[in-house]
């Protein structure tokens, strides 16, 4: 961390943060300049408050040289961390596509999604059973019946089941679940966090609509703090001024998270994009990313046919997209094995 | 609600719509024009599902006349809402201003904080005792004994207090806090909304970060679902491209939200702006576009001389600026009194 | 156009309103509700001052049906535009990758990389010669000597030539220029983009960094408005508060830029990333997302040998990823034949 | 400026980066941490290509200490700057308004408007003579007839005149203008602000829509750089998700510009919320800020009666306006005078 004082400040003021600092176990290199003076702080400054320091009176700028971030970063663990959900590996050269509808409706629904997605390639099964509604009076999703239709799914397709946990009083009910789903309006709820880094299952963490990537890797270190690493960073857009697409799907993100961590990094191409005509694009463009996966909406609901165009594919050009991915893998080096 | 139905829709396809509609318990008005229709539907629609219909293949654009909030809604409640918390009022022609540390630290703290800014006029006091903190290393708070010691400061001052929850499962800590404060990162965590809505006490909600001035009202609208209509809205600023503060103050949103609701409005510009010498012309721009409030940042803590620059003001900054808050709140209509 | 307007205003407002429509040529449909009325305009309302209207008391919402741009919009337009580049194909399935150095710097630079990304698979080459810098301090390149240097390198290696223009005094300049850019900066220089929508050339008009999409095809209507339809699109990445990327590069843009338009869609991964370890997969990414081109950076100047890390690739790293487009390309059904 | 350099590079690159430094005349101070070694660069930097340094492979950030504009500088001139423009001084403790149409529409009523807003002590007139549009289709102003008529009422009233240039080869057209705006559109037209630097004149120079603060001041130093020191800066809104107001008045950038810069800086509230009912409060909200001055649309056409909810308020709406504006300066320390 790179402190730039004012050299017009009081020496008291200098000399208690110079102090300060060392009481923190940190070394101190100065280099006085004609106008400012540069402190170099030498030792473990993931602790340190930025924010503190920044807002001195006789502070300039601080800068940190090391990341705040010490399980999720690249640096101490250079090593891809592979993810092992029931069987089926992301991360490395390992990619997974999670399939399946926006929310759990019933049995009947669930299962011919998971029956479709399965045939078509998918690997794991995702479903809302909670669901977060911007709206109190918007349907908030079958609870606790939702999640027993996704694991009876489970037990008919073997596809491991990925879905979303909003109150941290329902994680009892998660214990058949592969995969526990943060929301990005959760990605920095906490107390969330803390509880489902307790559980040691795998994590899927979404980024917040406003959140930067490095807030989404603190949100990370938070799950790894409890002793989980067993954690799926996933990008589904940002708000940004642009309207023709629901939010703008950040694909830099992979490149840039890929050199920053080790932990895996999927797209939510669905979400971001909001109109399914532009989710096969966006796959095929998260793939030439370097991302480690897809989660895609898939919905088959004969009696709402005339619900094509939403954001959710049909099993048809599920299959298609699905056909163009296993062309496109090995060019990025990626396969779907690990099983 | 008004949808744009493309002309060369296949029948069944509109016929399924205007059926569907009508289920809903709505009216549907037809104007077909050249080479679109436009269904104009009649009735209460805040319940239907606007990205649903939005997705559908057939149609182009959807727009809501009515908004999606009714509690929150100025149309229906015309009379500014005035939240009486503890004989203080605010909202209407009462103006209020919350004063107090960032984090409640000592007994000593936050009791000479308190008396400070009571002095200076402030009518509330504010201090966190539960701190959501970007990093798992860095200090949450006091926590439980955090709260003892605003009640104990509450004693001593009669300031009521504001302090803010993060889980769910504290909110028994909060029964002698009058003011339970929702924070920006939360202003979704639609769990913890139900719960304070529950509790029937004042609730402070602030905008979250990256949130729309409707999202904020329909936040408040899960508050007041649960039959507490005791709602302060708080801009603390917005993320956008600029760095020069630490977020972008939405001061704009005063008039806006004036608008559309009748809930009291107040402003944080210490959060927002992150620099203590902007709270104070920040202060008196808010006072300026008609807001209900201010709550604002003082510390005083003699040994952390060299922290004067911090986002806090000093207990003698805030007594000046609020000379100049008296002084301004004549022009616009306002004033402090309500006990 | 869809004109909603409150029942409560007085009749001769309203009288006002739908009179002063049909002045403007336009039939009005009109659909009343209980507290509001929907005005349908049919008719070419692309002159209809959208601003205008919305800002009249009595309207609640304006909303367009039709699109304000005509000659970019693919409805009108359903076919591909296929611009010509001294007989380069670009758009339709015809994918071309521009590359070239940031600025020209002499004729040996600029001829040595001209050779190098033809060897490679390049089939334009980019160079700047007028530069806009954010400091009046900065290099601001070497302008008119920096065409020369440009037209030259296209004698030697067949070439075209793509390079920026800023001030419409300089544009005889560009005669021998086969691509004129507008930069990021200059996409509502409005008095620029008659200029050149005059000149008949291939024009490739970057996105603002703070520019809709809508906005971009407004633009591109500037140019056609003066008869020139060889207009590329060119998304070179939109500012957000993300900072880990120098932009947010919004591949989303290419399929919506394809539902609305009918022109040419290219990438700019150098500017957008502004890291050169980002450049190769974002160019995967954007073969990908469908789009119709790419303008890379490469430089190669021996001297500078610590410049390897800058946005620009070397010429090995630009082989390399030559290679992985070939191979990407028939899976989305593009290719580079055209001459 | 700071670099931090990686330790892990190669010793000559390290080398090659010292000599360039020290090449460009400056002296480099080195202080060598655990993996990083951090570069003290004293001298003249503000010729220094940062994006440049950024992209080396060696280095891991680079970090401005000194600010990269020197002209606009308050730390090389810490007094106010103060406009004088004929006469009315803006700037230090002296306060002006802006008063005017949009757009100049005929003589009748651009010396309507400027006798209004005379009357209720606006000190200068604003209006539209070239119009930058969105829409080629759309009306683009009166140009140089709408100069003669500004030139009319100047004569009639006293009050200097604002308008906007959007093409250098107009500029003599301007001779008899008072102060030249560069619009939000044009602010990083370089080649535009180099002429209008040239003319001495005072430059009105608004910020754009997606520009920083600092981007500003570097346009600033543009015209600076010509020998101009006669700039006021204008925030007029940026553009965010929020979608209540058109744009989103940045207040903030007030307290920040006056701590970074001399110059003047005044606000336009009627372009940034785009609605006319919130033009009031922001006003007064400015005025609390500690703005120089603001800049309101004023509009008096009786045929348009309809009209009235435009984002320009009537006469009768700004004479109440002025009257709690003149109320409030005495607050805030600055007044009208300066005649």
């Amino acid at each position: 961390m790179i402190i730039v004082v004012k050299n017009a400040c009081e020496k008291s003021q200098y000399d208690n943060l110079v102090e300060w600092i060392k009481d923190l176990g940190l070394d101190v290199h100065v280099s006085r300049g004609e106008t400012s003076t540069v402190l170099g702080l030498v030792g473990d400054t993931s602790r340190v408050d930025i924010d503190l320091i920044s807002s001195l009176d006789i502070v300039e700028q601080v800068k940190r040289v090391q990341e705040p971030y010490k399980n999720a970063n690249r640096k101490f663990n250079p090593t891809d961390t592979i993810v092992n959900v029931g069987g089926r590996k992301i991360g490395g050269n390992f990619f997974q596509v999670v399939a399946g509808p926006c929310s759990v409706e019933s049995e009947e629904q669930i299962i011919a999604v998971a029956n479709a997605v399965k045939a078509s390639g998918a690997t794991m099964l995702r479903g809302g059973a909670f669901k977060p509604r911007t709206s109190p009076y918007a349907f908030q999703g079958l609870k606790g019946t939702g999640i027993e239709l996704l694991i009876k799914a489970k037990k008919e397709t073997g596809l491991p089941i990925v879905t979303e946990l909003l109150n941290i009083n329902d994680i009892d009910l998660f214990n058949e679940v592969d995969v526990i789903q943060i929301g990005a309006r959760n990605m920095q709820n906490f107390e969330l966090l803390k509880e489902v880094g307790k559980t040691g299952k795998p994590i899927l963490l979404k980024r917040g609509l406003a959140n930067t990537l490095q807030e989404l890797l603190m949100s990370a270190e938070y799950i790894m703090a409890e002793g989980n690493n067993q954690v799926i960073l996933c990008e589904r857009g940002i708000r940004t001024f642009e309207t023709m697409t629901r939010n703008t799907l950040d694909l830099s993100a992979v490149p840039a998270l890929k050199d920053k961590t080790h932990l895996p990094i999927i797209i939510d191409p669905s979400h971001s994009t909001g109109i399914a005509k532009y989710v096969s694009p966006m796959s095929l463009a998260s793939v030439g990313s370097g991302a480690d996966g897809l989660i895609i909406e898939v919905h088959n609901d004969p009696k709402k046919a005339w619900c094509d165009g939403a954001q959710s594919l049909n099993p048809a050009q599920f299959d298609e997209l699905m056909g163009k991915i296993k062309l496109m893998l090995p060019i990025v080096g990626k396969n779907f094995d690990g099983e």
